[in-house]
């Protein structure tokens, strides 16, 4: 389908930023692998390993300690190895009476800390060891409730899978919030840089709006760049793209242009908060600000040549960044959802 | 079945109280029920009114300030419509595919602040206005995720009643620890109480056990105060008794003695680890902890006289409790998942 629809540059004024030790993250995660073996096959672990998660969490936390950016690194290997079995594909991945058990105890291993005997719950207990043994209750609290946040969301996005439903638009933001993996991904910042954000900064609305916001462009940054791969494979899941093809019938070079438009609008408004939320921070709320801004700079150079994107686009160019939004309306998206971000009280 | 099987009375050492204005607090709710009308019949509003939620509130929060409590009360009658009309009885009851992407958005309305068109999210936009004027970020966000944690684990509940799936007595105890509501319901205490437990002490591994035997402890008590209301019905929905039943095979009499032990088990740990956890606890943690102990006593008293309970069951006898367990065994339960609230590191 329209092989010459491609998206433009992404919009992103963050540098490019690695972790001098992304090579030794890939090697000790790789050993990991090996120990927990979620993976069945040496294919299942070739593709896990292709998710290039070590790289991927090198470039969020690029200054972090390598002992906390490796526990980022595991959770991030884990959650792709956890996301193929169960969520994309699967006898759960379009059933949610058996996703939501399966989720449901998985999610209790990060809570309780206890040791279960299901493999991919096992795998996860180890990660949780290390992150209790290396940040406070109060950051392993908010990276467990960011994971509830995952799950519940995947589980949604699951339900639409099971009964054909393409949601709204609205809705699919909402669902996407949470389902890309977003919340549990930039909670771990706090954990990768050793660093706990006083609650009170951590939980004000400006923060709490700029999280969010980063989630959101990260997530919309992955519809884009897996958009060439899904139209060759002519998926009909749930994305960005489908979801204005089918409410807004727009055909999808249209739809390219209205995504990118509602993802630039929102990096934009995240600049302006996050500049504004840097007065008078503390300096572990500027360690994580920055965080997110590595965070959404590297997910765009990671995906550039992750297998996992590039798999079946053979021809797909490598993205690349602007300084630019393609469209710098400064007004909040028409949804009520949303459009709290564009508060002037923040 | 089993007119003559009658749960015992309830172990509880925590006296009764309630807040001396119940009867305003009541008053002021029967306003907002009218205001925000999410009952479509006088016959709703009846059952809605009925639910006694002032009451029950106000024997959470015996001494709160009136205004704090009745954001706690409102929300009491709110999830009380919520469930009648989504999780227990609808279309949404056992379809997954149908209840996420409404808990999901309703869930959007707790973390956005956004006034929305549904009647249901409506409502509950009015109570989450009062706290976030009432409260600070971190004790709102407390809440919101306790939410979160409430609705996925209902999803889960409807999930297993699509698929006619009992779960095992783990699995039930896990989901039931959310899905009663008693996240959102422990959370409220801080709001009534109009206090922020300092970060360290609410996440520590102590408070969050206290904190989750509290919710375990209500749930399985409301299991056990509607066992002969549902064994009247012939109800064969998922409850302490019914997975015990089905699982380990007992007949309703020996359920009922196991549930019970299990109960016990869980409060005598949690009496134990709630007094180590007051010592050199701030002034805001204790009267967090005095509100655990008014939570479970409050629910007691409160099930004993609602119709909710009673109805359908007009010969049951009213709960009544007593100061000594049915079981005092002090070994930790046989879960990799509960087991944790017994370690001696808390």
């Amino acid at each position: 389908m329209h092989a010459d629809v491609v998206p433009p540059p992404f919009f992103c004024p963050f540098p490019e930023a690695v972790h001098p030790d992304a090579e030794e993250l890939e090697r000790r995660a790789i050993e990991w692998i090996d120990d927990v073996r979620v993976h069945r096959t040496a294919r299942e672990r070739a593709r896990l390993i292709g998710s290039n998660s070590a790289e991927f969490y090198a470039r969020f936390a690029p200054t972090g300690p390598t002992e906390h950016v490796l526990t980022a690194v595991l959770w991030v290997y884990w959650g792709f190895a956890f996301d193929d079995a169960w969520c994309d594909d699967g006898p759960c991945s379009d059933d949610p009476s058996r996703f939501l058990p399966m989720a449901g105890q998985v999610q209790r291993t990060v809570e309780s800390g206890a040791a279960p005997a299901e493999p991919y719950a096992a795998a996860l207990h180890t990660i949780v060891t290390r992150m209790r043994d290396q940040v406070s209750g109060t950051v392993t609290r908010r990276f467990t409730d960011a994971h509830r946040h995952w799950l519940q969301n995947v589980a949604w996005q699951v339900g639409n899978r099971a009964a054909g439903r393409m949601p709204t638009l609205p809705e699919y933001l909402t669902m996407r919030l949470g389902s890309s993996g977003g919340p549990p991904t930039t909670a771990l910042l706090e954990i990768a840089n050793a660093i706990e954000v006083p609650p009170p900064e951590m939980d004000s609305p400006a923060v709490r709006a700029v999280t969010e916001m980063t989630q959101l462009v990260a997530a919309l940054d992955n519809d884009l760049q897996s958009f060439h791969k899904e139209m060759t494979e002519t998926h009909t899941d749930q994305n960005i793209i489908t979801v204005l093809c089918h409410h807004d019938r727009l055909d999808p070079a249209a739809a390219l242009d209205a995504a990118v438009s509602i993802r630039d609008r929102v990096l934009l408004r995240l600049l302006d908060l996050r500049e504004r939320a840097r007065t008078g921070a503390s300096e572990e709320l500027r360690t994580y600000l920055d965080g997110l801004g590595h965070a959404i700079r590297g997910n765009i150079d990671w995906a550039a040549t992750v297998p996992r994107y590039l798999a079946g686009a053979p021809g797909t160019p490598a993205t690349s960044v602007r300084d630019q939004p393609n469209d710098p309306n400064p007004a909040p998206l028409p949804f009520p959802a949303f459009s709290w971000w564009w508060d002037r009280s923040l």
